[in-house]
């Protein structure tokens, strides 16, 4: 029995916690489905989480047994806010595991690397990549669209200089809808925010591919240097998939690094509802989705994929003296993700992706995809057939965004507060966005433990809702 | 008992699955002292792992045990490579609790945030950042880096643009001895790798800090815009610590933004035997650390401080309509990460460090880098009083560099397999640097197991592995 410094002084006594804390886990897990959606944090318990600076040991079970009840609400079937994933039970197996290993997967020669390559095969493989395609199992999307769009500036950065061509300013382009990582990612590189053209949108919130032409074209006639266009599979306010052949054909006409976000919407090309309308994102050059979310995989998760694996290794890979590798012992393997992404040590999330993976299987998931789909349908039908309700977008996947209707009150404040008092109640979360200027109710459903019956308490809750909120407002 | 597609069909065969793997992972970690440091991954455990794209579902729980003895060691006391924590059990505890919330830490109003943001109080404490500072968790330095590095070039173009002055190149500064890391993050973002300035050190491996001053000089003369320089709590090669106090009168001097990289070294504040050479830390403007280092909490887990919270909000805090907060409701909450750093959704990692805090103490903690640096002093001691070993730099903290001396073979070639040799052995896992040009064998004590005894073994084993192979190489 190890005694370091911070070992259990008892192991009998250690091993009794751990199996306590796991049942008390598991007895959640299970019950997912029932009680409240969410509820606010106790601000007694908020208390003993501020507690001053520990100086001496304490104890913790007690508050991370209680703290169990006050997470996000995602694990819950009536959860239906953003764009959250709700993981599975299985995922704890993963990372008891990988709690005891402790590995730093940052690189060298040791399992952690090869469970990553694999999971980053398999996904290749699924998403159209081909087998020559690179990866790096990140926290999410929004990093794997820095990493992709890093190697996509410094392709272009290194082309221009190979090509002696005087360097413009590098302009890249999405749609309107796009999620704001994309955004966030022009930041944080360094190619500023104004350098990403937001092209407008179609009836249906996909990219007008006319627009973006027409777009490059003048930026192209102004001296601008256009790198970049990035498509969206699956827009995070309605669920809109661009037309990712015709931006496919654009990007090539035009030579630029055609980047797809698919953080959600990838997912579909597991099942069979969606995929028909994913086939582009096979011929993307990078692509950039997440595995906590439709895949279900607990948090955090998500891939990006690099079509070239020599331009992804030349945007990241330099190590220094001291992370040298070797042909053989500790400092030898295959796949350091150092060279791959801008960490370096990282924790062995792969894991639980992996084991998600082989224990569900890809058909599992697809099967889950698509019954999601299939609800929102569902729910769509709900809304259109509700006098008081109204669409407002279509639902060309799973979210659907609709409103309350008033000719007596302000609308945007009206479901606004629909969507809080829903929240409070405890029986569903939804989330609100704007749409063409537009409070909406935002319903999206990535949830394995949703039932059609989910949908019904949903519908009725916010009938009631507006009712009760449409009279307290119009006093 | 929840039924979705991806829930256990039987719960209480799942909760036997999950006991037996904890009680494996127990078994685990209960003798993290025994056995061999690192042993490498079998072939036949490596096929497994690399089985074809699962379409139907598949058993985990008999590879998830089986690979429990391949990580990299860093559990072990005589792992002495690169700079790793060994990590505690007690990590698990709140991996298993995190696992059934399966939050989303990006945001919104519940226990995840609060636990987060009260890591970053007390953290903010003992570095001396005081009460407004702001921070996030991160997945390591590397990150933190590139957050503490974009908020000062945001703060630096904007100052220009506000004082009107014509915008020069920006140009930072840090010591040759470095982390990669900062290199790593002015290419990331966008500020060019030729921006940053490595200034040479003393012998001590400590920036010369008059070389900064004429670096500065010269880079104002030729135009340049000056606008960081990055000390160095810990250098990863050897342990030097910069002379902080100095930098950072320079910095005031010079109104340059003070970022310290103390991945390691900075929590040698919590102990006494570094501390006097840390009081610098607290002048920073913003510092990188990483909990699962010196702090032993389980990987992966990284802290940016910075002191103008205004400053850190400015460079991240962008929300797309979607992610509007509210003020009552699951969207209310008054720290969302995402405002904070570059990645949007997030795990609930936060968990661990504040349980690891709380369990064991900053006290604790504190002694047990109080003993590490000790043992690094007593294992100096073995290398000065062995006549064929040498030190080749200086042991401010927890690191010796050293070889085994040969006038017959090329020492480089020599001390590299003997550190393979050692590596491959299972006895004892040190790494190599080069130092001056020269390869050293590398000995870093980052590990609450390790004793002196494990001293003793892993200077028998380079002294017999160093005769063994100076004879094999000579032939
Ligand atoms: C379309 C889209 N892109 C990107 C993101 C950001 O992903 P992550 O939160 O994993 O960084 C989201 C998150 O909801 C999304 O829906
Ligand atoms: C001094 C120093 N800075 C930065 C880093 C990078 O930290 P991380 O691996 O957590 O990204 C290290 C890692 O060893 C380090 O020693």
């Amino acid at each position: 029995m190890t005694t370091g410094d911070l070992d259990p002084k008892n192991w009998d006594e250690f091993r009794a916690r751990a199996h306590a804390l796991l049942d008390d886990s598991l007895d959640k897990m299970s019950t997912a489905d029932q009680g409240r959606v969410w509820t606010p944090l106790p601000n007694q318990l908020k208390a003993q989480i501020e507690q001053p600076l520990p100086r001496g040991g304490g104890d913790v079970d007690q508050i991370l047994r209680a703290i169990l009840p006050y997470g996000v609400g995602n694990t819950h079937p009536r959860f239906f806010g953003w764009v959250h994933g709700a993981g599975a039970p299985s995922g704890v197996l993963a990372d008891i595991i990988a709690a005891a290993m402790n590995v730093n997967a940052g690189g060298r020669n040791h399992v952690a690397p090869v469970v990553e390559k694999q999971v980053i095969n398999w996904c290749a493989d699924v998403m159209g990549f081909g087998e020559t395609a690179s990866g790096l199992i990140v926290s999410g999307t929004s990093l794997a669209t820095v990493v992709a769009l890093k190697t996509a500036r410094d392709q272009a950065n290194a082309l221009a200089s190979i090509r002696g061509v005087p360097q413009g300013r590098l302009v890249g382009y999405t749609s309107n809808q796009a999620h704001s990582c994309i955004k966030r990612a022009f930041d944080l590189l360094g190619l500023g925010t104004d350098s990403l053209r937001l092209v407008p949108c179609n009836d249906a919130f996909e990219m007008d591919t006319d627009a973006l032409i027409a777009q490059i074209e003048a930026d192209v006639a102004a001296g601008h240097q256009p790198f970049l266009v990035a498509g969206t599979a699956g827009a995070v306010n309605m669920g809109a998939i661009d037309d990712l052949e015709t931006i496919a054909d654009i990007a090539a006409e035009h030579k630029l690094w055609f980047h797809v976000d698919g953080a959600f919407g990838a997912a579909g090309r597991l099942g069979t509802a969606a995929a028909d309308r994913l086939t582009g994102i096979a011929r993307a050059d990078s692509l950039a989705f997440d595995f906590h979310k439709w895949f279900q995989v607990n948090y955090e998760a998500g891939l990006v994929l690099i079509r070239n694996d020599a331009a992804h290794r030349a945007s990241f890979s330099d190590r220094a003296e001291y992370l040298r590798g070797t042909e053989r012992g500790l400092a030898g393997g295959a796949f350091w993700a150092v060279d791959y992404g801008p960490e370096l040590s990282r924790g062995f999330r792969a894991l639980k992706v992996w084991a998600h993976l082989v224990e569900h299987g890809f058909d599992a998931l697809g099967a889950t995809i698509d019954r999601n789909i299939a609800l929102a349908g569902a729910l769509r039908a709900r809304i259109v057939a509700h006098e008081r309700l109204q669409p407002m977008a279509p639902t060309p996947l799973n979210i659907n965004c609709f409103r309350y209707t008033s000719d007596r009150v302000d609308m945007d404040i009206l479901n606004t507060e629909i969507v809080i008092a829903l929240q409070e109640s405890g029986v569903a979360v939804p989330s609100t966005t704007v749409l063409n200027g537009e409070t909406a109710i935002r319903v999206n459903i990535t949830n394995h433990r949703t039932q059609e019956s989910d949908l019904d308490v949903l519908i009725e809750a916010v009938v009631e809702q507006g009712a009760r909120l449409e009279k307290v407002l119009d006093r």
